[in-house]
């Protein structure tokens, strides 16, 4: 029997309601398969956890979440309670770091029974490759003098390591898919950084000559995910090109409620974490209408992760086949709330 | 008499195309306007100039637009001929940054007659307020290294006083127009310069108690875009996030090729620039089927903002009605060339 320890974060918001529902369907996954067991190990650590503790983590925190196979998060963040910034570089920024998630996978697909807002979604089908550990995300910078003279200065990082492996990442995935990559840039724009990630492009481009290559700035290249989504198969992005692309990504699909992202760690020291893309929502807190897909196509994206795809593969059709029976929750204009779709699939996974 | 200069610059691609046809336009209104003139003067500045001259306009081009009253631009770059960086630093940001034209304003309308990608457009019409003098549009920074070591840093750089007006403007707008502002921010992953401009927002938005305001982050931001286009009103947007939401703007109008956009000097030290929010797609010069329709729409900003308001409807009427006629290029999935849908255009105003 193989024993997978995971770190659950359930966070703030929805995180909550979501998280331990979807362990239930992890759980019956174990079932199913017979020789795995997962241990959960739970941490509360959440802005409540911040007014209590005045730290989003424990010191010893980090420590624990090292000795797991992975990390499951639900998400982070309510504005309310404490400001965004420190909520999330006390958390999840911080464990994207400290374990060393350098690359984040994001894959925006057409879902047959997911009403997109655009007219004709003719069933695209990407991922999103994103910069997860440096760029424009960055703790450098200040400000100086104040009131009408005051100026903030932010600096935007990039080094040819974390610039490279992205890109590598993405042309090795675009090898296992369609083989194209499209990359996001603003070298027009941002003089010093996107040429430079531009050069790098170009560079590991020629270590695999039968992948077709291009390059977009961001502003054609948001406009373009609207008007023809069906024509990306790999997108290789900074962290905030990567971060706003996602999004839209999430928006074509037709809900931020189940798009999933993967924090991969690369050099196998440190788990790897999972995290849906749509944040804590608090307006939908309680109302049970939380949609649990995001959370459960992340969990996929883990088990498969953990060398379990067949699991994966099974937990992605019953998903699939749950939004296509109707059984979904408000967010894609259904009645279902978080639970019974949940019931649902494990329902369906328990006939597989 | 009233003799107005402008500085007309086609630059590359369909700028040239463009250009010179919706000058008829603007000669057409004058006429029926009778009290005024339009003197044009004409630069080739360009790739094709920088190919020739290495500099993309001359010593004196600076000051030549100084002495007119509005410059009226087509579109700029090739990279083909220029590395982007250097024909739009040489051009279209020179003069931005030069003619202090600190503010970029572009309006998104559902137009009746053009297909938008979205499943149901429904009627929105917001427009974008975006900083145009710095923020992340920025040449300090630099690298250092080499091959594996290598590491650029590029410098986003937000003053209060530019932070301000822009923000300012913007709730001025808003007050002309439904009374809401969306503030574009990432403050919780860019934690220098957007939490000030949160605070600027914040604090400015003390001095217009009646406007309803809202900050979402750029991501988010970017989906609802999508999602729940008919939401927004004003929304306020640094260099960058300006960049891309009038891009994904323009994208669900249907048709980058309509889209307007002017660069306001609010000093009036120096003349405010108007170009259309598309490039010069250099894919289809030669073929006729360049859209004047975001040439035109710029026309009408340009009209608005020389005091020549009466004009500038008259002109919108007539886009609006000839796309309502199906007097369209084929972007807008019509079959007319650039110089039909000018003429229709011209008939028109003259009936009116
Ligand atoms: C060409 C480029 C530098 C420019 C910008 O980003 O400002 C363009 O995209 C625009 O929006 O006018
Ligand atoms: C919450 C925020 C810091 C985060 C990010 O921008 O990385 C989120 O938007 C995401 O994409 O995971």
């Amino acid at each position: 029997m193989k024993k997978l320890k995971i770190s659950v974060i359930p966070g703030d918001g929805i995180g909550k309601e979501v998280v331990p529902e979807t362990l239930r369907v992890l759980d019956t996954l174990a079932d199913l398969h017979g020789g795995v067991t997962f241990q959960y190990e739970n941490h509360p650590w959440s802005c409540e956890y911040y007014l209590e503790h005045s730290v989003m983590m424990p010191d010893d925190g980090m420590a624990r979440l090292h000795q797991t196979d992975a990390i499951y998060l639900g998400a982070v963040g309510n504005p309310k309670l404490v400001p965004d910034h420190v909520s999330l570089w006390g958390l999840l920024i911080k464990i994207r770091r400290e374990c060393e998630q350098v690359i984040n996978i994001r894959p925006a697909q057409y879902i047959e029974g997911v009403k997109s807002p655009l007219a004709e979604p003719n069933h695209f089908d990407f991922v999103v490759v994103r910069e997860n550990s440096e760029g424009e995300y960055s703790e450098v910078g200040g400000r100086i003098h104040s009131g009408d003279d005051e100026i903030a200065i932010q600096n935007a990082i990039f080094t040819r390591k974390a610039t490279e492996r992205t890109i590598r990442y993405a042309f090795d995935l675009a090898q296992k898919r369609r083989g194209r990559v499209t990359s996001a840039t603003k070298s027009n724009g941002i003089v010093h950084s996107m040429p430079f990630w531009d050069q790098v492009f170009h560079e590991v481009g020629h270590d695999w000559p039968t992948i077709e290559t291009e390059t977009n700035h961001i502003d054609a290249l948001a406009a373009f995910l609207v008007s023809k989504p069906q024509h990306f198969d790999v997108i290789v992005a900074s962290n905030l090109f990567g971060d706003i692309l996602t999004d839209l990504g999430a928006s074509i699909m037709g809900s931020i409620g189940i798009a999933p992202a993967a924090n991969i760690n690369l050099n196998g020291k440190y788990p790897s974490m999972f995290e849906p893309v749509h944040g804590s929502a608090p307006d939908i807190i309680g109302t049970g209408t939380a949609n649990p897909i995001g959370q459960l196509w992340t969990a996929q994206m883990m088990l498969d992760h953990l060398g379990l795809e067949e699991l994966g593969q099974l937990l992605l059709r019953a998903i699939k086949e749950t939004i296509g029976e109707g059984i979904k929750t408000r967010d894609l204009g259904g009645t279902a709330n978080t639970k019974e779709v949940v019931d649902h699939i494990i329902e369906k996974l328990r006939l597989y």
